[in-house]
């Protein structure tokens, strides 16, 4: 059972939170604890052992913590997430594969395109596939096709694994902190369309990916990871996509493992990741 | 005994260069060659056992080359470099240490810094130091001073080692190609001053260095070798600048080894960089 | 049209290769030539536009090469394999998703396997699975039996994509640097069964996975390539393993790709790899 | 101020820690636990403002701690060193230049070799030399001189910064987990004398190199931390021994500074590292 605990930082936070667990007959299998000194925030993740009581464990951090902690307390390792993507198949199928074989540490509910060119992987893993074009209509019309089908499933998370729409801030503000992210590029370097057309033409010597919480603010939103490979001077636009999307997939990857196992804060559109 | 030729692209280029190679008695160590399809741009590097007459060997290549070759032959290794510095230490004295121990590639003519506290390390290794002060004179006025030193050692290449002022196009442009920079980001990210309070701010999971040549654009020149680490939420501001002076360091050592052993071309705002 | 030469070195073999190919209306796109000086051996790979007649582009060529030279002309890029596995699925997944996207650069023909559990996966893909158990059998006929599988398809290659039966000397002398093995750790540390454990209990700070030529002497093959990644204290052998399968499935991808794409070259248990 | 904490694990130790330190109104501004549920160790570091008494708070966390619980705490981070070396200067000249500028977190109290080529760089730095030969004399009088300079200094540690001399067990055990070394490959790859010869041999792709406290086994003792770097065909031993020594450079910096900052621990051969 993971505990997950933001709140401002006060003396003595970690000797009462050790205390608790202590008391409530847990012992803590692993402790990470961080504090923001410029901020002032304090961050814990507790892993422990089987509590018998969540409500009463909560109950009890509550009394002890700052009266803004956060307190997520998670019993179980089961989320569900839905999966966007265009055409791309490379992130796609790394999840599909990690789901298939239960090693993704999520189920994947769907998955929802502008197009229909994944179909039929979705449908050799049996997962639904929902085309939803977005040709011919409005952005709200669009959106609100998407918000139909992720609310039949509810899920913990919304991936976007190459999806190429640009998503509207009300859409966004629905889902805080619950839509991830890959893009094409080490942000902040390349923020938006063609970044590998932009790196060919810059002439850089690295490219990279990065997976981030999306927030109303294009590629802006709170990184959780990011890699760079190295490329040189007789990589056309072309070989920097096919090299990159070896990485794009790895990173994605790396941040859902992170999400997934409670891994992640956001604050002050920053992460705090335990790795 | 290095040729570096750079033309237009046309058929029969290698097979051409090679004859005439071939025909000065001269074998081939290690050839490189590189096509721009895109621009139609020929690259070759050829190391060959040393030849006994480089004009007749260039005058012969001219002729069977097109009439826009570039043609650059250098019989020995043997260049000569001024180093700027302001006040950090790292990058100066990781060249003054190969410098002395003769594994530069180059020989550090002078030091030339606008503040004196990298006098002392420069005495202790015997290299002349220069301390020109930007202050309470026009930048025409400091930047006329620097000529004056760099004229009386004729460098091959200026190396700004951590030179924290902005150098005016007049001043660029007596040196096309010739100043080497390290710049403390993955660029095009955090261009300027400050990358990595900016690195911070954006919450980034790595951090990086980029070597390029120095033209008008601030940090847009041509990029020759960059790299990057990871960092993480533990990172302060001052964390990132000091873990950055390690890959600074290492960068614009493997930037100055390219350019010094003859591997670099430059075009396009783009170099060809044969490893 | 990739050609392929390896043969002793001698004085103006990159100017008669290349005079050959003018002369033959090509024009290389790219070339990439390599001597080692020690063993006196010269590589040389290139990439030149549709010729006309293969057969007298090969004989011309050995008109003006040294007697030994391996010519190899590759018309097209089609290649075969056959996929071993035993139970783990991420190296076989990356191959399959691959393959049906069609961007491995060959065809997988079948997967053979000793046990039944990734036949799923393959039904999935259409690609046909053979299980071959090795139990209660001799080696000898374990090995018949493959044979006779692997004599059905003809492959140009077989992919070892953690496989973990040790093949006989007389099964690997049947298919000389035919064979592609993942192994995982970066070799030559921890030979053999159970690298993870070992690297476990020495402590390591990195591991790694390394694709290689199988050869009769027990991960002992020509490295293709090879990669690491940091570990840390915290991670048991588990974790280790767990990470570990991130990195064999990328070297293991980038391995294949080299071959397919006819950029290796084997020679005294060391390959020649032009990236 | 700096407190580390190895003993048995068990249940409340956290809690005890934090609660000792609060009551002694110390703020803990990072702590860091790691528990090896295999081996039933817990080990700690927490840094604290200063606190007004060592020795009450040592005796204070005794109380609390089982009674194998090594406590140690350091009220500052002034370390003493001796670096021993035999002709090759990066490692030594990267310590010599970081002590200068005082960013090692050590002192160099002196520098002992068997050969005098380093004696000038260590003169140019006002850091004593000494030249002790190892030839036309035993081992144990070899040895007995390196001891009498060693203690004339008193160091926290023994710095082999490419040492090539294989110490004693005898000389060792005098200073168990106080010697530091810097091999120059990728442990347990490459154990012993010319690793750079036999990766070469082998046809690694990738070389590297690990600093370890020194055991009386040979390049056997706890790793410290280690790094690869990619190398090719192309590589001649030479290279690779000129490559390897940017990497050594880097991974002993990098183990200094753990060290240190006291972040190191070792237990079973093995070490935790809170990075």
């Amino acid at each position: 059972m993971v505990i997950l605990i933001q709140c401002k930082d006060s003396i003595g936070l970690v000797a009462a939170i050790a205390q608790v667990i202590y008391e409530s007959n847990s012992n803590i299998i692993a402790m990470r604890e961080y504090v923001d000194i410029a901020a002032s925030r304090f961050f814990a993740r507790i892993e422990i052992q089987e509590a018998t009581n969540t409500e009463a464990l909560k109950a009890r951090l509550k009394q002890v913590l700052p009266s803004d902690a956060d307190i997520h307390i998670n019993p179980s390792p089961d989320k569900k997430i839905v999966v966007f993507v265009t055409k791309e198949y490379h992130c796609l199928s790394d999840i599909l594969v990690r789901n298939y074989f239960k090693t993704l540490g999520a189920s994947v509910e769907c998955v929802v395109s502008n197009h229909a060119v994944l179909e039929d992987i979705c449908k050799r893993f049996d997962v639904p596939f929902h085309c939803i074009s977005h040709e011919e209509k409005s952005k709200v019309d669009f959106e609100n096709e998407l918000h139909e089908i992720i609310n039949n499933y509810q899920p913990d998370y919304l991936v976007l694994a190459k999806f190429m729409r640009i998503l509207s801030a009300d859409f966004v503000e629905r889902y805080p902190f619950k839509i991830i992210n890959i893009h094409h590029s080490f942000l902040p370097a390349f923020i938006g369309a063609n970044p590998y057309k932009k790196a060919f033409d810059r002439g850089v010597k690295l490219i990279g990916a990065t997976a981030h919480f999306v927030t109303n603010d294009l590629d802006e939103g709170p990184i959780i990871t990011q890699q760079t490979i190295p490329v040189n001077h007789s990589f056309t636009a072309n070989d920097m996509v096919r090299s990159g999307k070896e990485i794009e997939k790895a990173v994605l990857a790396k941040a859902l493992q992170y999400v997934f196992e409670d891994r992640v804060f956001t604050y002050e559109n920053k992460t705090v990741v335990f790795e």
